[in-house]
């Protein structure tokens, strides 16, 4: 098995291949902000305008000079003349002179001289233009200053960002209703068996579903990328080569789910290489499922040789297309990944010193969450389907035993 | 302020609420499964086939009945006659009878009669018809069989699921084509505010951009609903009325994004009271930010009042809104929440007993992440649009200390 000499560790697989990815340039469009979310900000985006851009009471109350209300209390209220309410939506047409007060709501701006708002609930009218505070307020207090919230010309969102709800609206306070992001990198898939056929035929014996590459494609879309399908090449060098070799002039990258044979592997592995430079930089993996792996780079276009089995190919995906998609997409690398922390609730042995990740169901007790192993083959294909997450085995570990606190990694 | 005397905690604001939202009966339609990533199940999904259909090789080896096998080494060989190579994607043509052997390449059929694969790397040919192993294989090894993924009938996925990549794969494998989906259930969104305006125009003196029915329509949809703005009510009661009626009328739900003063919260409660039954269930939630939260029903229809501001709006949205949307999509609750475990890096303190939800940056280090609180007013708009995640302080704390585990669930 010469391809197999050599089977790297998952981390030194990454770093050989993304150190041979040239800078992403993606390509941009500007779009509405109202339909950007998810989408990746081709650059950063600097406020062009000072939010809020007047100061503003936080509350309901009454607008006033600090120092008047020093020493308010109960036992010793004071008394402030009522001069005007604050209007919403326009400028007062009054300003807060010393021992003056004025109604002020939530959102209102707060009067020129005016520098702290007493809330309602320690307040009552005395008079008819009089009115009475039981508790004193510092300069500042329950208001938000003009620029507190952000400065024309600050940096509010870097390059690469992929936009939240929360950010949708913060450029939208800035009345940017249009951004810049980068297009969808599209990825090439092509299948290739003598075996498979497209879905929506009836297989006949010996025959299988063409999956991985609507799986594939549902994953590259998930994290930001456009999935174009190439259909199925059948095991022969000449089609194989031809649909690459068109799928890598189309596209930034190119995805194979090759059969799972040696044969298939050794087929793409050799096209990799003839198609562009340098070619396949990892031929093997040191990973449970998916070691029969291919990473490569052609002419600046990652090229991935994915699998066969359905297991192996979609955790594969997860390990090194994901990456990549985030990578061409602009995104910056290093995003934390959230989990959910479970107990193992089996042993699971993993006795040859791979990277293992296993397929887990969770189930939910008075303690937080089982993990309960799914013991697959990797060519089950509702093996994942029914799973909730994966769990990584290290290398060093010879398995986990039961009892054992692990990381589910949702799927 | 009597809207405020008694502040529901908000599991148990959840519970009032949930339990007077009538089953849900979502609309659906027939979609592509191609089509279908983040879609929910309308009803279980029963295998219409078994899967595999045929029972296949695992890998690249020799197809043999699994007894003529037995005692096999490196030392001491067994010979089979070799009489034949599987084709890929159609039936042997021959079966396996005692001592017999056949080539057989991974995803190829088992033929008649054999029972194991012994793996390529522990053969060589002996002969130009004789096959020498050096293993033996056990019933069963090297191969899956007829069924063992999925029996026809068997049910694979569960009524509302919300559909992932595998799931996708599995589906296309089943040759389910197309999936009965619930329709998206319709959100209505309401603004109101005199100082509220579009965010495409300018703002004048005292005026804000509307930006809450944006981020939470991109909320919305992120959990799979459909949102509907209806754009920004003055502070009027009739029109206000009005527009929640009609809104009402042509969604599943109603969200107000009403301003933060209390007159408006006041009449965002009377108008939900006025509109259908029961009404208004909660007023007033004990949770920091999003205290003045308004929780109803309209006839069967859920009806919420998010406060104002907007880092409120969201908090609460998440809390309140997410779980309204994926119930009425037809997914199930208690789903596990993913979180990415950090320690934080600074002293919080919510002394009034309030659970609260602070908004954190995720700092790397070498020892995991850092959670940097960010001290913020709930009016900042860019808080939550620079922040990670955010940290549920118990209402049982008075706070947390510097140093102390936290869960930061990404935003």
């Amino acid at each position: 098995m010469p391809e197999f000499l050599k089977l790297m560790p998952p981390d030194e697989a990454t770093k050989m291949f993304f150190d041979h990815i040239p800078p992403a340039r993606p390509r941009t469009e500007n779009i509405p902000t109202v339909q950007a979310l998810g989408r990746v900000l081709a650059g950063p985006i600097v406020a062009p305008e000072t939010l809020p851009a007047f100061s503003r009471s936080t509350v309901d109350g009454f607008a006033v000079r600090a120092p008047d209300t020093f020493g308010a209390s109960d036992a010793l209220p004071i008394y402030l003349d009522l001069v005007g309410e604050v209007p919403m939506g326009a400028k007062p047409g009054f300003s807060i002179e010393p021992n003056h007060a004025a109604i002020i709501h939530t959102g209102g701006m707060l009067p020129e001289g005016a520098d702290a708002v007493v809330m309602m609930e320690y307040t009552q009218m005395a008079r008819a233009n009089e009115v009475e505070l039981m508790r004193a307020a510092a300069v500042g207090e329950n208001i938000i200053k003009a620029g507190e919230d952000v400065l024309e010309g600050q940096e509010v969102l870097a390059g690469g960002t992929r936009l939240r709800p929360a950010q949708i609206g913060g450029l939208l306070a800035l009345g940017i209703t249009e951004v810049t992001v980068s297009i969808p990198p599209r990825f090439g898939i092509l299948s290739s068996g003598d075996e498979v056929i497209p879905p929506e035929q009836r297989p006949k014996i010996g025959q299988v579903r063409d999956t991985n590459s609507y799986s594939l494609s549902a994953l590259i879309e998930q994290n930001g990328g456009q999935a174009v399908r190439y259909g199925i090449s059948p095991d022969n060098p000449e089609a194989l080569r031809s649909m690459v070799e068109k799928a890598l002039a189309e596209n930034d990258a190119v995805v194979i789910t090759a059969g799972s044979s040696a044969s298939t592997r050794d087929l793409t592995s050799k096209i990799i290489n003839e198609l562009g430079k340098p070619g396949v930089l990892v031929h093997g993996v040191n990973v449970r499922p998916g070691k029969p792996t291919i990473l490569g780079v052609c002419d600046g276009k990652p090229t991935i040789g994915l699998p066969g089995n359905p297991v192996s190919a979609l955790v594969i995906a997860g390990l090194f297309v994901r990456p990549v998609v985030r990578y061409l997409a602009g995104m910056p690398a290093g995003e934390p990944r959230a989990f959910v922390p479970a107990r193992l609730s089996l042993n699971v042995s993993t006795p040859d010193g791979r990277e293992s990740w296993v397929p887990v169901r969770l189930i939910a007790g008075e303690n937080g969450y089982a993990a309960e192993p799914i013991f697959f083959k990797s060519n089950l294909i509702f093996t994942l389907a029914t799973a909730d997450g994966l769990i990584k085995i290290p290398a060093a570990a010879n398995g986990l035993a039961a009892g054992e606190d692990v990381r589910v990694y949702l799927i």
